[in-house]
């Protein structure tokens, strides 16, 4: 086992809990499952081990990959997995442009599945979604989504006419709080850093979220969890 | 200059940013500014001069004390400011018990200032927010709230009886879109991990945030931001 590169054709999870979540979801992906030795005083231990004989999975208890492959220590299982497609299914997008952060992406794909977005769509240049850190971060929440990537934005945008866009700016001509939803919709999202540039205004509505003067910005994951709070507004 | 250490009664800001934004805010509590021989490449540079220059605060070039205090590098100034006192002064709280995570504090500090709260109360055991990492991670928000801590949330409550308290749990007793707001209030937020306790469901109108049941909970950073959003809806 060698340590997670772009390109590569696998990819692990790290970590009991992301690793239950991934057999649980796409189990038809999972390669191979390594644990630790001392994985026994865990209790996510029982549910990897009824997984895997559900879908005849050997476990291999293999400590010196699980030092290599996370370093830092706590960490009891891993599951290598086949990188996979999922292209997006339904008609309500939250879409990022270059995103770069890698913690970010785990956590905005999180706050996905906790208001019910199930489609996630990423224009490159971006971080990539089957980093380990990536995984890690989503806690699994990724093995629940379907993740698209684009080379750019037109490319995207060609292929989903019907959707209403909204581009959150900073400068954006609607605050969130007016903005009346409709069934079939993209919410844009700029980059952590520079968010999404002026053009992304004639693209649909623009949409900001308003804050107070003493900060630039809100973080990235925090405008896109209250654009999804405000979105999925009485879904649940 | 000694790492940090939880008790210590100075500690220092890490990176331009936060430096700037301590020698703007609470120049009186700088002691030391010191920068590496690198930094005068870095456009933050010239600011923390100034700043330095009005504030009478000599700027020491000391590359080690940099490298000690930040291994990881790219890290080109650092503030050592005496911890102070700060009591909270308005009436709209918010209120974290328990909090343990130093980069969730952060997070929240500049939450909390995106949304224009000024206050936060904590109650221990929790994290100890002068630590450099909770005021790196707060990117320098930390220097513009008042923070005040408790010993526990009874402490707190007998001292702001007029405060109406909105426990945020998982199985709050009306959800946040039905909660309309009053003057006076706190906003009380529980641990990372295990939440607020089912005793706080009787210490006011507790609140939930709708959410699929594909998650257990929102991240505690997360909840708060939504929470914060929806209570100065109208502020900005």
């Amino acid at each position: 086992m060698k340590k997670y590169k772009k390109g590569d054709e696998v990819s692990y999870t790290l970590g009991v809990f992301p690793t239950i979540e991934l057999l649980k979801t796409r189990p038809e992906i999972v390669k191979r499952v390594i644990v630790h030795d001392s994985i026994e005083q865990n209790r996510g231990y029982e549910p990897i081990v009824t997984l895997c004989e559900q879908h005849h999975i050997e476990i291999e208890v293999h400590n010196q990959t699980i030092n290599k492959l996370s370093p830092k220590g706590n960490c009891f299982a891993i599951a290598v997995f086949d990188i996979y497609e999922a292209p997006v299914s339904s008609l309500q997008h939250v879409v990022l442009v270059n995103p770069m952060d890698m913690g970010n992406m785990g956590t905005i794909m999180r706050t996905m599945l906790g208001f019910g977005y199930k489609d996630l769509v990423v224009i490159r240049p971006a971080v990539d979604i089957y980093d380990p850190k990536v995984v890690r971060a989503s806690m699994g929440a990724i093995f629940k989504l379907n993740v698209q990537y684009y080379d750019s934005y037109e490319d995207y945008a060609l292929e989903y006419p019907q959707l209403v866009k909204y581009p959150f700016m900073l400068d954006g001509a609607k605050k969130i709080q007016d903005i009346e939803c409709v069934d079939d919709y993209a919410l844009i999202f700029g980059n952590e850093s520079s968010g999404l540039d002026s053009t992304f205004s004639k693209v649909g509505q623009s949409v900001f979220i308003p804050h107070s003067q003493e900060i630039d910005s809100l973080n990235l994951s925090m405008a896109i969890g209250i654009g999804l709070f405000h979105f999925s507004s009485g879904k649940f």
